[in-house]
C-alpha cells in the first residue's frame, strides 16, 4: 500500500524502533477509513488480488490463511469466500475494528478472526497455508512493511505454505517529464525569496542572516531537487529501455538481502531526439504459488507506466536538474544502490551513477547523484 | 508560532509524553529553515517583538536573559542588540545548530549562548531578569508550547523578573464565511463518492462495505466540518461583537490554568442581514512589563481580523452547518469551553453551546456543537 505520509524520527534499520514515532510518523495513516478506501478503489490492485484469489481457490479451500497488515480486511475476507477453513486477519491499527465489523455484516465470523496487534508481536494458535498481504510501497520497498510479512512467514508459514504474492521485481527506465522543470522553478523562486528576506531581515530587524543561505539553499535542494516525486507516467514518457534492479522470491528472502538494492544495469535511450530528465522506478509483483503447489492461473500486478491502468502506486521519479539533451542513440551504463535512511527505516536513500557513451564516440561526464525517498 | 503540522499520538494532559511521539508530531517542523524563515517573514510578529525589545531597553540592558524556543535565534539576538549582558537561546530542534552560526555572524557568541534540549530538561548557571519567548499557536494555546515558558519562569525568572510578552487575550466573535460552504460541498461529495464506491465494491468484488457507512461519515463529518480552520479573515466578515474569553496573566498563571479554557459570554449580532456561520477564534498579546518594572512603551501583537496587518496565525474558524439566515439585531449567549485532547495534549477540542435570542421574542433552538483543533 502506498502512504504519502513520512515523518522525520523513527528507528535505523540496526536499532530498536521508538514505536510511538513508528505510530505518529507510519501507522497512523492506516487508521483512517478515507485512506483505506483510497486503496480499495484501486482497480488495478483490486482485480490483481480478487484474481489472484477466485482463480487459485485450490489454494485457499478448506486451508488456513494469513492476512498480514488486513487494513478493512479485504484481502482476509476473499479468502473466506474462496473457501478457507480459518483467516487470520492482522492489523496494527484501529482500523482492526471496522475490520471485524466488516467480518460480520458480511456473515464471515466464523472463518475470519481479525487480531489488533503487529505481526512481531501477537501470537496465532498455529501455523497457516497461506500468507496473503498488500505490502508494497512507492517503488516497493518504501515503508519497510515487507520486513513485517518476512517475519510471519518465519514464525507462521508452513514448510509447505504458499505466499501470496509469490515474487516481486523492482524496475527502473530512464525518462522525460515536464515535472523536473516545475521542481526546478520552485527551487529557484524559493532561492529569489530567501534573498529578499535577507536583505528585509538586515534592513528593518539589523540581522544579517545571510550566513544560513548555504543551508538553506541545501534544505530547498533536497527538498526539491534530491527527493523522489510521485508521478503517473504515460509510456512515451519512458525514454529508454527499463531493466531489472532487483529480483524478490518472497519464500526465500530474508530482511537483510532487501536492506539495500545493489544493481549495476545497462540502459539505451532509444526515443530520440529527447530530454533525459532522469529515472523512474517501479515495481511489479506476481502470484505463482511455489514449485510444487503452483498458481491455477498466474497473476500479475504491475505499476510500470501505462496509459489507462495506472496504479494509487504511480512511479517514482528521481530527476536529474538540468536535463541532459539527446539527439542520437545514447548507452547509459548504470550503478544503482538504495539503503534505509538512519533516521528512519521506512525512508530509502537512492544513488545513481551514470556513465553516458555515445556512438558518435563523444564523452560527456558520468552523473552522480543522491536523492531521497521521503 | 503557528504551525501547521500535527498528529495523532502523543501524551495526555496528565500522562507522561511519547517523547519520540511528540517530536514526530510536534517539534519535527520546527527544524526546517524554511519554516522558520515563515515566521520570520510575518511582519506583524517580528515588528512587535522588535519593538518591544528595542523600545523597552531598560529591561535589557546589562541584564540577563532566556529566549524559550529560540528556533534561528532572533529573539536572542535582539536582546543582545539591546544590551543583555547574558542571553540563554535554548532550542530543542536541531535548529539550535542554525541559531548558533547566526549568533556568531552576527558577532554575539561572547553574549547569546545557544543551549540544544528542552527548557524541562537542560539546566542554566543562573536565574535571569528577562524570560522572552513566541510561544503562540493557533488560537493561542494550540501546541500547549506555553507549558514550556511557564516551566522555564518557575525554573529560572528572578522574583523581580519580567516576561515578555506579560500577557495574552483570547478572542472570540460571531462571523461568516464562503469557507463554510465550502467545507460542506467537500463533505457531501466525499459522501456522494462513498456512494458509487460502496456499489462498484459489491457488483466487482462481492463485499458488502455499507456497515462502514456510519464511521465513514463520521470521519468525514469530523474532517470537513467538525475541525477549526485556518483563515485570514477580513473584518467585515465579523457579524458580531467580539468577546474576551480568556485573560493570561505571564507571571502568574500555571499550567493548571491553562488545561481548559470556560467562558459564558454574550454577543450581538449586528451586522444585518447576514448569515451567522459561526464563531472565529484568535489571540493577543502584550508587552507590559511588570508593575513594579513597567514597559516604557507598551507594545501590543494583535491576530484579530485585518485587513492589511494579517499574520502567519490567521484566526481559527469553527463552522456551524448549516449556517444560519439573521434579520434582525440578535443576540447569543455563548458557553464555551476547550480542553486539552486525550490522545495529544498539544491539539485541543472545543464545545460551543449557544443560546440565540430575537427581539421579535422569537426563540430558536439552542446550538450545541464540538470541535476539533488539529
Amino acid at each position: 500500500m502506498g502512504s504519502r505520509t513520512n515523518g522525520v524520527a523513527g528507528g535505523s534499520s540496526s536499532g530498536p524502533v521508538d514505536k510511538g514515532a513508528d505510530f505518529a510518523n507510519y501507522f497512523c495513516t492506516y487508521g483512517f477509513l478515507y485512506h483505506q478506501k483510497e486503496m480499495l478503489s484501486d482497480r488495478v490492485r483490486m482485480d490483481a488480488y480478487y484474481n489472484a484469489v477466485f482463480k487459485n481457490k485450490h489454494h485457499f479451500q478448506g486451508k488456513t490463511v494469513l492476512d498480514v497488515g488486513t487494513g478493512s480486511g479485504i484481502l482476509a475476507i476473499w479468502s473466506a469466500q474462496a473457501g478457507a477453513r480459518k483467516v487470520y486477519a492482522v492489523e496494527a491499527t484501529k482500523m482492526s475494528e471496522h475490520a471485524r465489523t466488516l467480518v460480520r455484516a458480511n456473515n464471515l465470523q466464523d472463518i475470519v478472526e481479525v487480531i489488533e496487534g503487529s505481526m512481531e508481536e501477537i501470537d496465532l494458535p498455529e501455523k497457516v497455508d497461506v500468507i496473503i498481504s498488500e505490502w508494497m510501497g512507492y517503488f516497493l520497498l518504501r515503508e519497510s512493511m515487507f520486513d513485517s510479512v518476512i517475519c510471519a512467514r518465519d514464525r507462521w508459514l508452513k514448510p509447505t505454505g504458499v505466499m501470496y504474492p509469490s515474487h516481486a521485481r523492482m524496475w527502473v527506465a530512464p525518462i522525460r517529464s515536464g515535472l523536473a522543470d516545475q521542481k526546478k522553478n520552485d527551487y529557484e523562486g524559493a532561492m529569489d525569496d530567501w534573498y529578499g528576506f535577507l536583505e528585509d531581515t538586515k534592513d528593518y530587524y539589523g540581522v544579517d542572516m545571510s550566513v544560513l543561505t548555504k543551508p538553506f539553499s541545501e534544505e530547498q535542494q533536497k527538498y526539491y531537487l534530491q527527493t523522489s516525486l510521485w508521478s503517473n507516467l504515460h509510456p512515451n514518457q519512458v525514454i529508454g529501455t527499463a531493466a531489472v534492479i532487483k529480483e524478490i522470491d518472497c519464500l526465500t528472502v530474508s530482511v537483510n538481502d532487501i536492506l539495500q538494492v545493489k544493481s549495476s544495469f545497462s540502459s539505451v535511450i532509444n526515443m530520440v531526439p529527447t530530454r533525459f530528465c532522469g529515472f523512474a522506478g517501479w515495481f511489479d509483483v506476481h502470484f505463482r504459488g511455489r514449485g510444487e503447489d503452483p498458481a491455477q492461473q498466474e497473476i500479475e500486478l504491475t505499476t510500470a507506466p501505462s496509459p489507462n491502468n495506472g496504479t494509487h502506486w504511480g512511479q517514482q521519479v528521481f530527476f536529474f536538474h538540468p536535463p541532459l539533451h539527446v539527439d542520437e542513440e545514447t548507452n547509459l551504463n548504470v550503478s544503482f544502490l538504495m539503503t534505509r535512511s538512519k533516521e528512519n527505516h521506512r525512508l530509502m536513500e537512492v544513488e545513481f551513477d551514470v556513465k553516458i557513451s555515445k556512438p558518435s564516440d563523444k564523452v560527456l561526464p558520468p552523473i552522480n547523484k543522491k536523492f531521497y525517498i521521503e
